[in-house]
């Protein structure tokens, strides 16, 4: 199930980048909700930073028009699987000939090849970016799902290489970009409205559940919570005040299970592994900036999973 | 599946603080596997922590005997499922009884109560990090079982508090338990010998597992791989080199993918809640000391999972 | 995951039968898998049942062309998902506006109602038999690897009423056909050329997993292998001989496990729920008819996921 | 996961026949469920069939104590995994000494050789019956939790041999006892006050999940719903009336979902292999007898896991 997301709310992506089509199939959606086809164009949007700087010119090409195939009847959720596609309109993969022989430095090509023997070389193949295109259509179903119960998801980013102050984000990536270079990023993601009781101590902690969606976002690569790698040089007393429980530095979570209070995590993007200067063609200098919303998407598909058994439609 | 780590290897663990006995079952040890006796009872003795500064008593009084109960004839695996226990001999519930009516700050006592409306509320019960002693003992067999492939598996104490020389850890530590309060540290674990080709793209990459498991452990509040949170100050040319592939400073992996090189990864963990100065009684000065032996058994539990397909006994 | 077959080797089906498309998300192909299109073109034909009698006319008008969306590039699998569709395009949904209030009985309809509080009333929705379509692809490719290992599945039909001789078959079916009523039928299946140690002891029973994927087949009621319902009137003495290991009359299981015989069992479907007679419109007389090729595409994909750890593409 | 029944409310079994101990863990049992020892004790000694002709007096020789090990405070559950085990006290392994050379006809000994290449010789290691007193103690639990909302479960055994008048079946199992031989039989099972709509269509179908169940069970060669194999003979006007919603003769299932009315379901089991004639020693005359409380703790335990997210405590 190396494609497959979540246990009882599930995403299940396909598709390569330079092939006939991207999509997926969602199953648990409860029969009954409100699909905004609205909503999810503008998080397509978004992902593709169209107004954005420094990232690659190709989604500004394309339109991401999403198929659906089953699981909605006028608008609403059948409760049956949600299949839908988009498809590849503005691949050429006759850019990427050369590629078929050659192994891209930090990227995934020479790894896929020794473990399968075969790959499409052609843009990435399954490995691209492009595939959280698929992984956005879902989380914002399912986004749609938990704002109905009250829960909303925002992430930001809040660091551009050591620059922390968002006003000069722009100006540093425009840099990077000039140079050729690509820059690494974090992103900060809040959930507000969580109720209490979320998450499973030992084997289904729900900040488990959260690294492993978020380590699954191309280029992530790292992630914590509440006090995270900042709060190794604190004090226990600097943290802990007998009458707070449950505690406000806790990150939202104890004991792998949601207290109530806001969750609160970063995750930390590499500088991209492609440099126009040594390829050529299009590429993002910052990946961070178009992570946000597949971060949100994440964030919303791990909520949707958890909270199946506990939230209606 | 709140108590069970893995797909194909699994382990379930079960057992409150003080109650019986804790333990678990081992599903999917290959026939044949020669059990270790002696290295278990060396890894327990480890993450008891008896010769070490800054950790509570109560391990000291405990030997940890290992009861074995099934899976293992003759000191060979069956193939079929291992199931062991640990009796709690130094269990003294009633130093507790005072925590039937109380939440304890950073502790998950509070969520319990609310999530199950019932609690075993001696010695933190299910969430106590006793259980993880079943987790070593699970995690050892996996050692043994890659350690036969090559593959070896080592963790250290990098940093407590701001503190990174090694040889002053001792100090701070004892420092930090004199004043009774509680410190953070980051440890740091390296994986060698791992064969290409280990983890799935997408949704089972190799780092989500890691990340997963890693944020299982109580009191780790972040993981990185790599670069990790550091590397948000590079830039891609520094990382990347046209010849060098896989790249050197990749983590190990690549696509979600290992490739080849040491695997290496951080993980962070929090002051301990308890702290001694509040409670008084037996309690761990800096829980990332006894984290070293716990962070190797978890990353030994991933791989015997995600190369049971692969290796043989 | 209501909707996904299979562990390692999954189908993820999706599709009502008067929407847009059915079809579903293969994963777990081997990289390097030779598609053969031309079978499963005949293959989906034969569900279709154009030269059959007493088979609804509906399949004979429509061609059941696969749209290839993902994971097969120049003919061969990529290892990544395999995702496909086929298109409705002689959908009627007109043809069940009366149902859209109206429960018929024997059929999915209420229980849908029930449980989702909506459905699609066009043509049984996702419950229809359209949906077998999927898994017959999916089925297909399946055989493709198992037969590349040696490993051949035929079932057929054996039983037709209380008709056992194949040759009279049509004849009853016939007769059924014109008093506008419907006749049950069992289906026989071998499967061939089976390695020993397929199957796990307990949870995992081979027969536990034969017997899920049968009872998941459309009007499917019961199943039972080797000696089966029949054997209740033997004694031990009649089966079990000193010698004979394996037993010549286990049905090719034994513990759970395969023991290299051939494997053999037997699925009974009922009578159709819809009846000409009442109902009008395009039905099947004897729904085994079309059954058998969806017998042979579901054991196919129950033995590719078992054995997935154990043959290569 | 070759030993764990399950998603939700998942049961991992462990131990041989002739080992220390066999035992498993219950995940999954909510917080607050009273815990009804006295019927625990009552169930494993119905399976032993102390009172019973016809079977092994290896277990009216044994108490099948449990000893709970986690998971229970005060006679309630805690919510977090429930372990026990059942020692082994009247185990005799020499009495299987000379089984390490031999295998048994269809017993699972050649395959567990063959699949292991090693294995517990001691009256049958793994694959012994003995295994399913773990599971009647797990499948009480679920009981009492079903009990708790009006769901009851009731097996009989309605056939032994040719023998339909259950006043004849001690008479017969007499005779094939004497005979020192061993006959066939069938498990019928009825539920009742099933809620509608549990289960889900195509791939997790109500009775898809029961037959997996019942195929599980040492010796059971076959499983039928409804109108089952008998039902071949039958007209489709026979069974459905246009005013029959759900349908009297659906055996409580349509659509793969439960329509509320009762579940009928019937299991064969084979004669036993172990025939007193050629081995001696202490066996089953008609495994079907035990069998009863087995189909009874199976059912209850599907039961469980498939209402885990609609039945609270």
């Amino acid at each position: 199930m190396a494609n497959t997301f979540g246990d009882k709310w599930t995403f299940t992506s396909f598709g390569e980048s330079h092939g006939r089509a991207i999509g997926g199939v969602i199953d648990g959606v409860p029969a009954g909700l409100q699909i905004d086809f609205d909503l999810i164009r503008r998080e397509l949007l978004r992902r593709s930073g169209k107004e954005q700087i420094g990232v690659s010119p190709r989604p500004a090409a394309e339109n991401d028009e999403v198929e659906w195939l089953s699981g909605v009847m006028d608008g609403v959720a059948l409760g049956t699987p949600i299949a839908f596609l988009i498809r590849n309109t503005d691949a050429r993969p006759d850019d990427y000939e050369i590629l078929r022989h050659t192994y891209r430095p930090g990227h995934a090509d020479w790894v896929y090849q020794r473990k399968y023997g075969i790959r499409d070389h052609r843009g990435g193949g399954r490995s691209s970016a492009r595939e959280t295109a698929a992984r956005v259509v879902a989380g914002t179903i399912a986004r749609q799902q938990l704002n109905n119960h009250g829960i909303s998801i925002h992430a930001q980013l809040v660091q551009v290489g050591e620059e922390t102050h968002p006003e000069a984000f722009d100006n540093v990536i425009r840099q990077v970009r000039e140079a050729g270079d690509t820059i690494g990023g974090i992103v900060e993601c809040a959930v507000n409205g969580m109720p209490v009781g979320v998450g499973d101590p030992i084997a289904d902690k729900l900040q488990a559940h959260l690294a492993a969606a978020m380590l699954s976002i191309n280029g992530c690569k790292g992630f914590d919570y509440g006090t995270g790698f900042r709060g190794v040089a604190l004090r226990g007393s600097q943290i802990y005040h007998p009458n707070e429980v449950p505690c406000p530095q806790s990150g939202g979570i104890e004991g792998g299970i949601s207290n109530g209070l806001p969750i609160t995590f970063r995750c930390v993007f590499k500088p991209a592994a492609t440099l126009t200067r040594l390829y050529g063609g299009r590429h993002d200098a910052c990946i961070a900036v178009r992570a946000v919303p597949v971060v949100e998407a994440m964030t919303a598909l791990v909520l949707a999973d958890l909270t199946s058994n506990i939230l209606l439609p």
